[in-house]
């Protein structure tokens, strides 16, 4: 799955992901309003709305870009009815050959981790049959529990040529208080990111690992580091727009061969329909707002890339 | 929640939680035969078999402890069928008057924690009504992503007055790659349990705080230092039993006052049946079983904390 990854960003000229955080205050109110009268104010209402609203997104974007990153907590804050939205958009952003990544940060040990990496990249046996649960092609793992955390899903990822991006540095502004902390005078996460590249280094794909590292795009010091503590791991990088990460930040992110890195834009992208700069387009157009933004994200990757060579 | 717990704990004179943990290979022939003759051999039949399963465990053992801990990885891998399923053994077990933890080790920062507190602990707004989404009693939080990740949980916890368990030490041997690192001389696991009585100071129940910590039972030296770490903080104390934790281990995790941990067993107890000293009852009896190895385990940490007193 890393190969299909880069095959498409090479493709799209596009190392972007689009992460599908349908909160409800993003969804247009056209969208909303026809869920609701078909299901009432009620989760599978909220349901039906996130997955009409992911729906449009996809159909707008897909060509365009390599991969999406739907968060599952988004969905299961809707408890069963969210989970089942959020499996329908899994299963439609397959079928439109989008690389999926789990946003799941789960992370358990031994045979709990298993049943993680079973349930969203694997096939669970039921007697003689065995089936895929959610089925995403990469999720996003918690390291906080160690090599046992991990493991297990690594062993599923070797079964299935799935992967994984394991959380390093998060782009959050306390998340240093655990990850900056010193440790022989080098801190946790590089620590953890050099457990990354141990970790990817049996889980070779042509050019990169398919264990990969989440650091965020609002630490492009700590990236610049990182991209050498763990030069074929792929970096997810979120924290762009929104957050205040910029192009200019990401650079540090990419290996000489333009590669190494997918740089995650969630509100900004589903919900740019609400900036000033895409508002024009009005409400009802938040798909062409949302195609619209990935083209300027993408330009400005680009540039920022080009004027580093 | 936390003072419902502890006056059940005082109750019940069992500071004991079930881990319902259900794997295939725990679930008697006949319970997993009668679901796959409803259901066939299919993620539904899975579903069908675990909440049977469950469901003879609660009745046999909802009078003897004060709360169950549902892992949801367990659950959760059996896609939609197996969340089904977790929500229905959440809501038995609180018609059942027991406290529930919600095993889910979730973290993310910002609104993306907000959402999964809002989905396990608190209600989701759709429109203008609210629902609850999973509804669980506590929840266990990962740490790695520091006060960002913790907050929103704890923000949810204090509207609903229900309560966390977050992740020191964990009970997994690979747990030290990470947590056991040294930080000016003293491990990570410290200094999240020192963040932890920071963030339960602002939280108190009667007696405890509601938001407690998770310090596994195969690592008592730990406990004893995370135990004056986090004085006010309940501990649940996983790895007794099948993992290696012995009743003598567990005093260390527990105050002067007889209060301030309660000891998780999982497969110990729901899968009493399989081990030589209950296997006379026979398969179908596997409540029953469960029910002794109960009485056993309270008989075992009530021995052990007589014995230092």
């Amino acid at each position: 799955m890393i190969n299909k990854l880069i095959s498409k960003i090479k493709e799209t000229n596009a190392p972007i992901v689009v992460g599908l955080d349908p909160m409800m205050k993003f969804i247009p109110s056209q969208i909303k309003e026809a869920a609701f009268k078909e299901f009432g104010e009620t989760l599978e209402g909220a349901a039906e709305a996130i997955w009409q609203y992911n729906k449009g997104l996809v159909d707008a974007i897909y060509d365009l870009v390599p991969a999406v990153k739907p968060q599952i907590a988004m969905y299961e804050q809707f408890g069963i009815p969210g989970m089942i939205a959020f499996k329908k958009t899994v299963d439609y952003c397959k079928e439109k050959d989008l690389v999926v990544i789990g946003d799941i940060k789960r992370g358990d040990i031994g045979s709990t981790s298993e049943a993680y990496a079973v349930g969203h990249l694997g096939k669970v046996q039921v007697g003689s049959k065995s089936y895929y649960g959610f089925d995403e092609d990469f999720a996003t793992v918690n390291p906080y529990l160690g090599s046992d955390g991990v493991n297990p899903f690594i062993k599923v990822c070797k079964e299935e040529k799935k992967g994984l991006f394991i959380l390093v540095k998060t782009s959050n502004p306390s998340s240093g208080e655990f990850q900056d902390r010193l440790i022989d005078g080098r801190p946790l996460y590089e620590i953890v990111g050099e457990k990354v590249a141990q970790w990817g280094a049996d889980c070779m794909g042509d050019e990169y690992s398919y264990i990969g590292a989440v650091v965020g795009a609002t630490y492009p010091e700590m990236g610049k580091v990182l991209r050498k503590v763990m030069p074929k791991s792929y970096i997810l990088v979120p924290g762009y727009g929104a957050q205040g990460g910029k192009g200019a930040d990401l650079v540090h992110f990419f290996n000489e061969d333009g590669l190494g890195a997918i740089v995650n834009s969630s509100r900004g992208i589903i919900a740019a329909y609400q900036q000033e700069k895409y508002a024009q387009l009005g409400e009802a157009a938040y798909a062409d707002a949302a195609r619209a933004a990935v083209l300027d994200m993408r330009e400005d990757i680009a540039q920022a890339l080009s004027s580093r060579a």
